[in-house]
């Protein structure tokens, strides 16, 4: 019995996550209401305020969910040995980040595949004047980094890659190339997961620096 | 006589436009005021209006100037032959964008040095909503991008990178790479431009897939 009913607020907190999800990745955060997020899921407020007392808690859990989907896939890549190369590793991530792959473990089913950037560059605005949202970002992104840096310590113990370079300075360029990209997709429309693939393998083919 | 004048009319857009800057970095578009930005620059609303109709003039004027000074950047770069490396090349836009080298050629005179980063993530927000400031991205995007494209193939002509791949995919990539980290700045504090040098020597010392 208890099972089923966990079963139950689980499946109603995923519903009104991605409803509010495709809420804000529509009309932004500030021109959506609570009564908006209601009207999308089709639940009433006591349903809703149940879960989330209200915008700020909806975008943070929408934001952790992310990142915590993120650390996963790049945890997964690092138990590998050697972890899988940049190329493929930031194509399996932003793959399953950008929704492309159809379902996709974060669970968020967002509207089209542009929704995921257009939300994601309005959390980092929100982030200057929200310090709560401000703190999950920045504890998201630690654990992003931290995760990178153990791949990025499995190419070099693999001598894939120079020992000599900080395993974080290459985590943080990484995390960049992805948030970049993603960025692009926000202002400039969706361009296939390829195109940052043949980049990373463009610069790849270059001889470093003597 | 009119070369004095129009000196005095670019001081006086300068002035402007750098307090605005100020403003906006500060507090954010939203939250800015004419009123605050005449305040910050000392002048009077005739003064200002004589210039710019409003805010969205004055950000539109600002994006393009910081769009205007990185494709200088690149189209320099890309008169040498071989164009400098992705690291050389990178690092030294970031630190002309960032505002770090003091001056700079961009003449906008930021309020420290994480304010270009907290501007520009804004004003990618503010794309979502507003047409004509998204017109004005792409187009500045386009030119970059092209002036990514020459320096790419400076690369694949001389032989220092594989020449299968797109230029354009590689371009792309490249800029990402560098929105990401300013992304990164805004968010999570400043950091040396020498973290992204390094993260890319990282990766161009990696073997490319066979």
């Amino acid at each position: 019995m208890a099972r089923v009913s966990q079963e139950h607020l689980d499946a109603r907190r995923r519903q009104i996550l991605d409803g509010a999800a495709r809420c804000f990745a529509r009309n932004g955060f500030h021109a959506t209401s609570m009564q908006d997020v209601l009207k999308e899921v089709d639940l009433s407020a006591g349903a809703v305020y149940r879960y989330f007392s209200g915008k700020d808690e909806l975008i943070a859990a929408i934001v952790t969910e992310v990142l915590g989907g993120i650390r996963e896939a790049f945890e997964e890549a690092a138990r590998q040995s050697p972890p899988p190369p940049p190329d493929v590793l930031v194509g399996r991530v932003m793959t399953q980040v950008l929704g492309l792959g159809g379902g996709g473990k974060l669970g968020l089913s967002w509207d089209g595949e542009a929704s995921f950037p257009r939300l994601m560059i309005q959390v980092w605005t929100e982030t200057l004047r929200d310090g709560e949202l401000s703190q999950v970002l920045r504890t998201g992104f630690a654990t992003v980094r931290a995760a990178w840096v153990k791949v990025v310590e499995g190419y070099q113990e693999a001598g894939l890659m120079r020992a000599d370079i900080p395993a974080d300075h290459v985590a943080r360029t990484m995390i960049a190339t992805a948030q970049g990209f993603a960025a692009q997709q926000a202002l400039f429309g969706s361009a296939p997961v390829g195109v940052i693939q043949d980049g990373l393998r463009g610069l790849m083919s270059m001889e470093p620096p003597r």
